[in-house]
């Protein structure tokens, strides 16, 4: 089984030709982000992850996590990584500078994250999360909590999660029994039982700080009277350093399909200190700071297990002699023909390669404009990239994790039988990715959210600033010497794409179960239509390359085939999801519940 | 987690009201399987599946197999289920009666195997090979090697495995090593490893029947020079009993992604005593009499995955209390309505039910083709019979386990967070579904089979006797008052499945990469079609119960909304498959291996 190695190539592709990374840096004003050191960063980034995480990956999962007397162990050489990690910088990378942060841009932190997370899904979660716990923090927390937390969370000595989901709930957050108590000091008592807490509780930190939802005695019924606390694992002491434990405990830890070298955890708190972050009651939006974070790198779940998959199935595909191509022996001198000739095992090659390459370039899109977001002078400009994430979160999300499903149970069927063994790691990656379309909101509620929140919410606003960028691109590029066949193609399904939500809108007036009833449709079409239009957006840039005379015609061309095969082959998809929400609502709501 | 019910009404509807199997019955002279027979024939069997195999289900998966110098332990339980199995006659119940079978039909058969195969997958495999592996002995052994082995395979004493796959070859068996060498008695010396066998060793039976395929020393290259041998574990005795071991053990078990029950064996033969069946050299036809009906087999378990999957997620839905319907509460009594009110909820569902009864309509009905190959006086017929099996059995298979598995995932999602954690069940279901669409001919190459072999290979003329049907269906029906619009909707993607071949074939002649280009969206096109069809005949015999003042309006309304939900929600796709395959191997042969 190989072992993961980040596509330095590709991923320099999309960071520096299709969307100019260093422009934006340079835009920002982050002169110290000079292309060398972005270019050692990236190489640095790919050993650590080649290197020390990816060969920990199947151990990992056959080890898996244990539980004795409320301490978790995590598989071996897992802390050991997680210490060379904290020690080499790679946690703090995109931290505050004023806590030991390295300020780097948030684009370059999600690339970084890329590699790791794809050498092993697992082990990332544990960093993963503490960084949606420190932007919690640094965004509703005091003066005091930052100070406080930060400093510990940034470097990574500390590790941070969050505890929304409790047994009867985790859609429906409103349902939650959880108490804080206020106690004079200003403190709560918090009480209550937290579950599927990913890395609640593990032997890679000295402490591990929760952000825990949780309703006081007097609070109204609903989401409106949750509010969230920060729980540390130990209280800090007066010096800020790991001091009494607490009385929380982790119960139990999950047995799962995947991600079994991530501690799912059950965690009881019984009268736990906790200290109030943010308002009271508005404990939802502040989990949301964690939640959209969350959800991108979910996104990026189904990217990473894609990616690792494409590698092995490729050298797989190559080395494995059977049959001959049709077109005449390709290895006469071999048994068979590498099965790699073989038009069936292409299209399923190609079908990663395009979902993978497609999503990468939609994260890193994303990414840019997390740095929009927070570097920029221009308030309108910043306003616009934080619209833009809002519409583009829950695509990511459910997108990136269905098709990353997609292309992790194609590369486990190149594998022919060899796939369904645990030995040769494609299962594996199968079962991890598995999660992603469930966890931090299901593609479902992404779907919902997508069209009743954002899209809808927004009377289509939202939509239209991006149909328009895509509108604007395809104008730009109508008369293109090669490619104006497919920006004309693309140009359609965008203007389908408005007509599609005016039509929902209309009838969600009606019936407003319509939304429901379209929602993952919705997602899907919209997922398709924006792959296909990053997808031209590389090929222009390829075209450019070759129009330009470059030395790497085969990568470039390669680029124009997979763009090919995408809407020639995948794209057609968008029109069936398109037929499929048009049936609208009737079929699904005619039974009764019985009658099912 | 609820435990699997034979679904006894959905299955009646079937066997008897679209397709009447109690008239077939009459017409093949089988008058011994009265309605009364079969009616306690479905209600033992249900009451075997769901109370002795089913609670096996999880227990066997968690416990799996073990082997300990050779020697394989199969799950707590499974060998008492597999005594009761074959002591009340389920084993033998289609088996020829002067083995000791009941002559039963093997559409009746496939209806109860269906329940046994969905209540635990992994435990109807020891008795599922076993049928193959008598099926081919019946066709091509000997009379004396009939009377020796079918008497201990028939009521089940014996079981018995196909041995095809080496570590270097699985789907191109030209490539086997193993060899065969004469000896003076008339038997043959088998030295060779086979991977992937299926039940090759275990404790449930006192002896094991292996069908091993091998080369003789003079034998010429690739597929050609493929001979069959009976290679028992224990070799028969002057009375036919298990008597002195063979020179043949189980090297190890693997350790896959499902299935964990069934021991997938590495067979080690090391000059072991075997007997050629069969002639010399024509070993793959043999093979291909288990093959076909391993096949149909495994297409059943998309089904019977999917259908156990469905049972525990409509069970979930109606429990699980999140949020509120959109339409006003359903349960104000509770704190919140059950799953099932909210529309994309029921999406999942009803694509799990579409695809499950649409499937169980399909295997059906190619039960009913195997009545009448086997029965039917009429030579025409029983030829007509043997061609649309041919043609359907890939359809089975890789439709069916595609579907299955987008079954089983959805099943999962239903459960939120819980489907990924092991105790549910539903996790299960989709790892142990996974391997349908691998093993017995990857659906890649079922797909090859379907249109290279079967379509094109026959001039067009195995889809032109189903299409023929379809037309005849769809000119019966045009002017039915409810369901004409469908009609008319299902005749024109009819015609379209004949122009499309017309099309391949054409281009084929220019460029053989055309088919395997083609295949898979061809094979899926083909499955979209078909399950339309035979939607559309349940649809006709709902509205005729309905028509006819039926007191069951419930039932037979809810499978007339589930075929406008197949039609609306799900058959759009035939169009992207379409599509997909309209647009050639150009983008799939353009890459070179490196490119990838």
């Amino acid at each position: 089984m190989p072992e993961y190695k980040a596509p330095l190539r590709d991923m320099r592709f999309v960071m520096d030709e299709v969307f100019d990374f260093a422009a934006g840096y340079e835009a920002f004003g982050l002169d110290e982000v000079s292309p060398d050191l972005v270019g050692a960063i990236l190489e640095e980034g790919a050993k650590f992850a080649g290197e020390v995480l990816a060969p920990l990956n199947r151990t990992g999962d056959e080890e898996g996590c244990h539980i004795d007397n409320g301490v978790v162990t995590t598989p071996k050489g897992f802390k050991e990584a997680y210490q060379q990690y904290v020690d080499n910088g790679w946690g703090s990378m995109t931290g505050p500078t004023e806590y030991g942060g390295q300020g780097l841009p948030a684009s370059l932190g999600l690339v970084i994250n890329e590699m790791v997370a794809s050498a092993n899904y697992a082990w990332s979660m544990y960093p993963g999360l503490s960084h949606g716990c420190a932007a919690a923090i640094r965004a509703h927390g005091t003066q005091e909590q930052k100070d406080l937390y930060l400093s510990k969370l940034t470097p990574g000595t500390w590790t941070g999660t969050m505890c929304l989901t409790e047994p009867h709930c985790g859609t429906d957050l409103g349902l939650i029994k959880t108490r804080a108590v206020p106690q004079a000091d200003g403190s709560y008592k918090i009480t209550g039982t937290k579950i599927f807490i990913s890395c609640g509780e593990h032997d890679m930190a000295e402490n591990i700080v929760h952000l825990v939802l949780a309703k006081l005695p007097d609070a109204p019924a609903g989401t409106k009277g949750i509010s969230l606390f920060i729980v540390p694992k130990f209280l800090p002491d007066a010096n800020g350093e790991s001091g009494e434990r607490n009385s929380l405990v982790c119960g139990s830890i999950e047995h799962k399909m995947g991600i079994k070298a991530s501690a799912t955890c059950v965690m009881n708190f019984d009268d736990a200190t906790g200290f109030l972050i943010g308002d009271i009651n508005k404990g939802l939006n502040c989990m949301f700071t964690m939640m959209n974070h969350a959800r991108l790198g979910t996104g990026m779940q189904g990217l990473c297990h894609g990616e690792a998959s494409y590698q092995s199935a490729v050298t797989y595909a190559k080395d494995r002699l059977q049959m001959r191509s049709l077109s005449g022996p390709a290895a006469p001198e071999k048994p068979a023909d590498p099965i790699i000739v073989h038009p069936d095992v292409r299209r399923m090659l190609l079908t990663m390669k395009a979902f993978n390459e497609g999503n990468r370039a939609l994260a890193y899109y994303t990414a840019q404009l997390l740095d929009k977001a927070h570097y920029s002078k221009d308030e309108a400009e910043r306003a616009d990239a934080e619209s833009q994430l809002a519409f583009l979160t829950p695509i990511c999300k459910a997108f990136m994790t269905e098709t990353g499903l997609e292309a992790t149970i194609l590369g486990q069927q190149v594998f022919g039988g060899h796939g369904y063994i645990r030995e040769w790691g494609q299962e594996q990656q199968v079962r991890d990715c598995r999660i992603a379309g469930i966890y931090e909101g299901t593609n479902g509620i992404q779907a919902l959210d997508l069209l009743g929140r954002k899209v809808l919410g927004s009377q289509g606003k939202l939509l239209m600033a991006f149909t328009k960028q895509v509108h604007k691109f395809c104008q730009a590029n109508e008369g293109h010497a090669t490619l104006g066949g497919y920006v004309k193609q693309l140009n359609g399904l965008n203007a389908q794409w408005g007509e599609l939500t005016t039509k929902i809108g209309m009838k969600a007036m009606q019936n407003r179960e319509e939304v429901g009833a379209a929602s993952m449709d919705f997602l899907m079409f919209s997922g398709y239509v924006t792959l296909a239009f990053f997808w031209l957006k590389m090929a222009v840039a390829a075209q450019q390359q070759l129009d330009a005379g470059s030395t790497e015609a085969a990568f470039y061309e390669a680029k124009l085939v997979t763009q090919e095969f995408y809407f020639k082959r995948l794209l057609p998809r968008a029109s069936a999801h398109k037929e499929a929400l048009e049936a609208g609502a009737d079929s699904l709501m005619k039974l009764s519940a019985e009658q099912f």
